[in-house]
């Protein structure tokens, strides 16, 4: 099978079947080498729900997504079999249902080696992620997490697992090394800094926003660790980014990043072996003229630059 | 104390603390007689989420509220002791626990024997609270429903309870007395028939679009039963509406009520003893210049109007 | 000169400087017989501000406005010359100001006969017109007023003229004959009544929507009064419609006219001697898809209809 | 094949790829039925474009979309194999080269025995349409055109095809049947009154908003011509609806019909030989809260109604 | 009194009634330190109106503002009782009226030694507030002013004071202190220079957007003078930030701020006696998902952190 | 004639007819020195319509323009005889006719030696308005084109000319002489590269964004060539721009300029004969709160500092 985008010559971007980057949609099982995957579920939100919506919303946007990386110099859909291969199976009013779901879905993914970036839905589908990940590779995972939060958050409402968990879920799960665990983003205000707290004593290297604007953006990513050893995966929640560069999403926070800067940082990471990616919290009722779902196709699109 | 409403001689309308029609923000063990109350929870949602927002956003427009009813010539605010009793604690991503709050909510509630209105939040609320109402009077209810679905759908998703199934969840609980229930606005398409079938076989009184238009208004209400004896409950999803009166929904169906209409159902309907009643499904970030809200206060204006 | 409206064949809809209807600009004293003219100011507003826009908005949409009336079989613009003449000078943060200016500004026109329709801006800006009406015609005038509320609202905040008085204040300084006064769309709830009462009192005709609805529009219309002596203005607050029909307006009331049905009612009326009109409350901040300044520029061409 | 809705069971209507009501998209001469094809084009457009987008917003409202009528009683997709049979390529740029290649488009449809609805697009679209219809089948067709327009303009800045021609092009041509064409929903003002004229001039049967609103929609039903011989069409451009069920169109009018009175007309036609359908001037950048691609995916299944 | 903030984990931040910062709404002549208050007013508004929405809508985001400060390492509403003490009663409709309420209001806050932050409304609620700080504390004022313009203007339309004279008039009245008051974020165009030139001639420190950018935001702050004598009070008006990041104000110009620099300035400035602090012109009907009541909210945050 | 901007003192600026600039609104063969000229067109559009309502919403905004530079020491308006030239005629259906419309437009102007800002429109009116320049002056242009794209794509869909292709026709057809071409603004990714190639190999200037963002953008400025020789056209692409701040607009690409860094480059830019400029791809219908249109008339400000 060719894995090539919809021609923008026969049928206009506005137009055709909506798939993410206009790319063949199959099945799971297909032989594709990277597979892009909608994971839509929200019910692990605390303040704006929606991101139920975000992998149609950025199938549609990515219509738009031209397949030649300049930086890399190199067409990504002609040097890797990139697919759309639909979204995982979820019950919106379940988290715990919806969990065991994704586990399910991305284990076998794992098992025959292909590499994917997940489209959320809330950050709490990150954590069955990192199990099937973790587990079917048996080993612990380096996370390079771009967010405006911790998501080292504690149980709230006697549930364990909510959007603002992830992290420390999985560290205490055993699935993640945090010494090889990278946060970028990182603002206040908090409610009361024990999510901080954590990752400072977990030994994560944490890059706030005034980390990362000391100096130059170009100064800046010459600080990024190197992941050249074991298995890497990014998490990019969307808040990270400003909210005036990504207003859709559930719980913004003022004076974060721009694309450009996300663009500069994803650019420069050096990753030996990326095994799987997210973008996580676009919640399209809240975007406006395609603001944020632009922000994460562009982020997706750089993702694979990494990946091929 | 005094339920009074903020006066808009001293507090311009869009200015003031905002609560329901700018009365006074009591806790719910207070002297009042009819509690308004806000149960913002959206995770038995099947579609669009949003409603956990309804409160707030019904409370701000509410301001809006003036007291005088003109066809029941009346000032409703000086006429029962009527207060904003704040929301129901619930917990965003656990429909489970959720529901067991909001049964503990309203159970005291009941046994003080006051009357309220509760401002969701999805259908799904509508089940607890049934279950506090009916335990508490140990009594079966009488329902009226306006609703463009049914409600008595299947479990989904092996989950009993979603948005689409108090009613019958009511009725199988033994909260309900079908036979002295009225469903209000129904309109199709159906998945599968299932939903009305279960209507018919239990003997609940439908009036569909075209039973309500096949003559005038006016023609319609004479048609209404009488609620003269035993406990009556009102539960009105807002997507009766046509999605022209009410965008801000989360399942809209075309060719719905007018908000001119459903002023008329309510302002006919002849209820003896109305113990509560809900207002669901308003989902404020699909709103437009207030337009549901607005639909979903007048509503509630007129469950006052019966109450007094 | 010709008062004819820029052609659509040289211009598209979408371009040129916007006029009403296309019009010519002419200055407020040239030879046209109908002018249309804003009336920017919306500093008598009580809730949600915004009319200082409408007529700019107005204008942009009435690019779609053909002059073929189809019920009355006649080209508008072709039998009477109609022409924009501009906005009357306003002084956004003083109502009393701005009362002046617009006082001075319609009695040069009245005098010189011309005939007008003002575009506001709030409905505050009626009774300046009104005065100039009266005092210069030396008659009280008969007034059709479409409109939510009845605006014989008390004074408020001490101040005796806000957007909910001017026809309690046209009544009490004698430039208005209430006989001959019809209201029209009137519709609860209020804040005591009193406003209801004072058109009660004062032996107003009012149609409230019950009034209007109680049988289909087409007899309802039958028992519009005729206006054969003296001079008539019509009043028409957008609000008089639903807010599903006119969102971008000030103080909404659900349930109210559809355009189809002030449609009628204007093509029903039968005016001998039209001499002014005016067009309220649209606040385009609050509009959508141009929703609400359709329904005005509809309006307007109505009442052109019936001064040609 | 089995032609089957994606189940919300295993997909949440917020999931999945985004078909016509979530069918299987086959290609064009697969062996289903009736084909759901999209045709995005806007070039044909005066006023505001963006139907181009049509296609695309109605397959995303259309995962709401239920397939059993109530009013028929039967599963609309259990009775016939309906498939997404994706968009017809275009020339975003060009009205020509787009015309030429949706005539090339459907012809071997119409070949095939294939029923199909089209989705735009402007209204410009659909007389490439009729040419492959009338020309392989050799007749002249019936035509049940919905519209606040004639569409019987003449042409434009030297252009003899736009999107309000098409029907005077079709009639020209020699494609349709005047006498056995039916015009509902038309409404002024006019240009200068020669489309109505028009319509008149060739016998076409014209139902304008007042002959509709004369009495009751169901007394208005009955006056529908009957369609049992011949080839019949339906062009049904969402203009006809009022702007506030459906505000995200091109050139709207106010004073239009609901959804409920479209729904009532469209059930009671009787067509013998529905061999397509149009639905046409969805502009989603003007839509709100989905209002107007609901309508129009709620037209699509009355359409199918009448199909099966 | 315990002025602590709603928990979040009883009440998730969509809920409850809504104040500033989920703290308790107190009497204005309660026991806090710091009070946070509304002052909805936009009758001296140029352009676009509706900052008289400002507090109710920055109330309502503010829910999901946290107290830890990251940057001071301190639990804001642990260091100091914080509280909101509602609105301060306005006029719409008279700026002269208002004035008086205003200053009437703030007096006896001031004499009892209250710390306050005002939250408007536009631009002109700022002078009667200089007003009671300067006369009740009897001295003149230092005045650090954020802000895209000069608020220097001239009288307009024969009224001395409107939203854009506040820092002439508070000089002129002898509250300020002009060569202890800095500007920052001032930008062109201007009218006629005047504004600028009153500035200068008055020894106002004035930081221009290109004064700002000359080197690093880490450079600029070195530049800001101390305030270790006197009073000092902030005006913050939202158009000091780009329309990027505050879509929603009145008066946008190009070219400003970002919340990040913002937040810089805030966290760098060195004030011993902050008296108050005002943030004004945020009007919610131009705001989208919220961007401008968040960097509202941020920034008061930012305020509370330079007083406790 | 006065070329005098209308005063916000007698109209406040919501009010007036709309102009550019609220300047005088004259035929285009008048003694104006600098003509601003609507070119309302969108044909050439490959993504999102709606350019053609970019000078109308262009014109609305403009109000707010004040007429002092602050950079530049002096009040445009007073420094040469700008006016508002109404729209070029345009054919919205069709290229070609536009496209020789628009030549025989400025054609006349140009031999007039009238200087112009064309406000577009699709970045297609740009070809026929430098066939005009070079044709009339018989000379090659120096271009400056600001752009998120390269503008020298092929032809698609068998047309020669659309909205990605004029810097290539015009180097083609010898209008522009690519060595004294400059482009900014440009970023990734590409369909296949060949646009960028072709740009390198023509010799044109490219300064994408890496190129601009690699030092300050006061280091920057200092790169940029001098055009002290022959005539120079400026096209700017509101592309350019980053999304969040021009969301309204047809291709967004993120990672773009700010308005502060466009507003920093046209300032510095040192032009001895500045003929003519365009200002292209607003599409109001995606804009909010006028961000784009906004940042629209703020460089339209600066190219009229550039041109007096």
């Amino acid at each position: 099978m060719e894995y090539k985008q919809l021609s923008g010559r026969e049928f206009p971007r506005f137009s055709g079947i909506k798939t993410f980057f206009r790319l063949p949609h199959v099945q799971s099982n297909s032989d594709y080498e990277i597979g892009i995957v909608g994971v839509p579920f929200d019910g692990g939100t605390s303040y704006r729900p929606g991101a139920r919506f975000g992998p149609s919303a950025i199938r549609n946007i990515s219509s738009l997504g031209r397949g030649f990386h300049w930086g890399r110099e190199k067409h990504i859909f002609e040097s890797a079999k990139v697919a759309d291969i639909g979204d995982c199976s979820t019950v919106p009013i379940s988290l715990e249902k919806t969990h065991k779901k994704i586990e399910e879905f991305f284990s076998p993914l794992v098992k025959d080696d292909k590499k994917f970036i997940a489209v959320g839905g809330d950050n709490s589908i990150t954590l069955p992620i990192l199990r099937a990940l973790s587990k079917t590779r048996k080993q612990k995972l380096n996370i390079i997490h771009f967010d405006a939060h911790f998501d080292t958050y504690p149980a709230a409402w006697d549930c364990e697992y909510h959007h603002g968990t992830f992290l420390r879920n999985a560290i205490e799960e055993g699935l993640v090394d945090p010494k090889n665990t990278v946060q970028i983003g990182m603002r206040g205000p908090f409610v009361d800094y024990k999510d901080a707290e954590y990752s400072k004593k977990n030994k994560i290297t944490v890059f706030n926003m005034d980390d990362i604007r000391k100096k130059s953006i170009q100064e800046f990513v010459k600080k990024l660790p190197k992941f050249d050893k074991g298995l890497t995966y990014i998490c990019f929640d969307i808040d990270c980014l400003d909210p005036a560069y990504a207003p859709g999403t559930g719980t913004p926070v003022p004076g974060g990043l721009t694309t450009y800067e996300t663009q500069q940082i994803l650019r420069a990471l050096k990753i030996k072996n990326l095994a799987g990616c997210d973008l996580v919290e676009v919640s399209p009722a809240y975007d406006h003229a395609d603001l944020t779902t632009l922000a994460a196709m562009d982020t997706i699109f750089e993702m694979l630059g990494l990946m091929v």
